[in-house]
């Protein structure tokens, strides 16, 4: 046995030390993605399919349990397999796992999505919504490893949210807790599909950067922004970007009208909140730059709590409360990105299980 | 044996069976309030002082450790005191129990206000503020007795607010946690003393409605507003409620402006939070009737939350998303005004003690 060369001696290892692992699955709207994940949060193998949820129910859960299926063939020797976390881009109702009616899955209304998963797996299925899964990615491997109390907003065709309180989810009394898309920023603003009027999500989304761009063109001031839109079919939140940074006023007041409404529900948000951390993720967040200068100019003026916690600028604010409560602790209020970009929902949807 | 009157026989149960008590006190801006309470919610005896916080910090404190004095020596033989629990309006630093400047406490900035009283009581002392004892009060033996998960707002010279999570509050990092007056309701309104504008508070608050009655009188537009404040020196939030009900447009107007504000500001919250319940209390809460349609109304138009869990209007929406989850759960969203009044406070502060 001296002999013996050290990698082999891992063979000798029992098998109760290899990592147990699960499975995560993020049903995004352009691809179905499953992914096998060591319950230290090791990505052992990343499936990703062609498949849309607008493709039909039946097909998707087809295909979604194949995969699952291969990966736990697959890794049946590296540990025991403890679950499937499925993230969801809808609401579930907690208690039966049923879907509700969503927008973006048609014909999977009050269909009992988790039974079905679980009937064909023969294993424990978890299922969340997609903003609670990527809230629980960043806080298990992502930005808020060291935050117990953050709430993340995930910037896309809408803003989703999601509030992780002494590290757990915080669900609220129906599950729908998190709700910062829908926080009436302009009172009198643009109608949004849930019957409010300026809501935050019509301002501060990839929706609402195209949105607001076609006003601008509509206006006659954004001749750059116009070209743009008429070359490209696909004229997106990155082409609008993209004329931001070359420099395009147009563009950059869209990303400052972007910057201003997310700093005002930011500021709402740490008020309520007082939480540790807020991170902010989603495929916008790449235009971080373009934006979160005026966000964080909005939020320190208009957040009492961000003011006092904040120790970078103690003299921002002279006059007011605000001032004489200014740094009364030491702590500080945290605004970050997200650290694992689109594969945060994954890697919480894997954390679900392995954590029940 | 046998012959003893049931009266006398209570005089022969060992004094454990007696109730604890313990000491609240609310240091509210017009009186001084010290109230002994026993541990299953029993008023003992309340001592009303005319002792405002403006007469000086050593005064205040010497007046309130007198009192305390006396209940504690009345009520010795009731059973064991636990402790002593203060309400105070301002900012307290929890871990050291300082007080932290605060506008309505000229001279008890960084004063360690509960070692000091510790000193002179000789028992265990808790500060916290006015907003979460009342909000521990409503939940311990007033609105929110059946509500795990709730949030109080207290309407009055501005908006208190406090979270109560699982049964206890939640403090957020630096305590500050229910800021819920500051929430940006109108982003380019009227200057708020803590540095932002359009703050809550600023339209739904005793205060807003005194100026915005100044401001209708300024425009020519309130002559039976005009006539009140001439003829009052005090003119007030209640005098401007009585020409309301009384059917004065120009009043009425105020607030609708109110519940419109209180509304959003709900929405706000429901939507971030989705709590069990929502108390409202103080003051300007007599004027309900005054203010509750609106808000009502607003609440119902602009939070998703509240249309999915309130059973009371399915077909107020008909469009949109919180169309197509409405009803998905039967719970609903309670909003309610507060039970114990003023009391509140008193019953919160006694609760702290006799809970650590």
């Amino acid at each position: 046995m001296d002999s013996l060369p050290l990698n082999d001696a891992q063979f000798l290892l029992p098998s109760s030390v290899m990592p147990d692992y699960s499975i995560g699955v993020d049903m995004g709207g352009t691809n179905l993605r499953i992914a096998a994940i060591s319950t230290d949060g090791q990505l052992l193998e990343k499936i990703t399919l062609g498949v849309k949820v607008t493709m039909g129910r039946d097909y998707v859960i087809g295909e979604m349990c194949d995969a699952i299926h291969r990966l736990t063939e697959q890794y049946r020797a590296t540990g025991r397999f403890v679950g499937a976390g499925i993230g969801v881009p809808g609401i579930i109702e907690m208690e039966t796992g049923m879907m509700r009616k969503s927008a973006n899955l048609p014909g999977w209304s009050d269909y009992p999505v988790r039974d079905v998963i679980e009937g064909r797996l023969g294993a424990k299925v978890f299922l969340d919504n997609d903003a609670n899964v990527a809230a629980l990615g960043e806080k298990w491997l992502g930005a808020g490893r060291d935050a117990n109390n953050l709430a993340m907003l995930t910037l896309g065709t809408g803003i989703g949210g999601a509030i992780v309180l002494g590290g757990k989810l915080f669900y609220g009394m129906s599950g729908m807790a998190g709700e910062f898309g829908h926080v009436t920023v302009v009172p009198d603003g643009v109608q949004c599909g849930c019957g409010n009027r300026g809501c935050a999500e019509r301002y501060a989304s990839a929706t609402a950067i195209v949105r607001m761009a076609r006003e601008a063109i509509e206006s006659g001031e954004a001749p750059e922004l116009a070209k743009a839109a008429s070359a490209d079919p696909e004229f997106s939140a990155k082409s609008i970007y993209n004329l931001a940074i070359q420099g395009d006023a147009a563009a950059q007041r869209i990303f400052q009208r972007f910057g201003e409404v997310l700093g005002i529900l930011l500021a709402d948000l740490v008020n309520i909140l007082d939480l540790d951390m807020f991170v902010i993720g989603g495929g916008v967040v790449s235009a971080w730059d373009a934006f979160a200068p005026k966000m964080f100019a909005e939020l320190r003026e208009r957040s009492l709590v961000y003011a006092a916690s904040a120790p970078e600028d103690p003299l921002a604010k002279k006059e007011g409360a605000s001032a004489q409560i200014a740094n009364y602790t030491r702590k500080k209020t945290i605004i970050t990105r997200a650290l694992l970009g689109s594969d945060a929902g994954l890697y919480g949807a894997a954390r679900i299980p392995a954590t029940q």
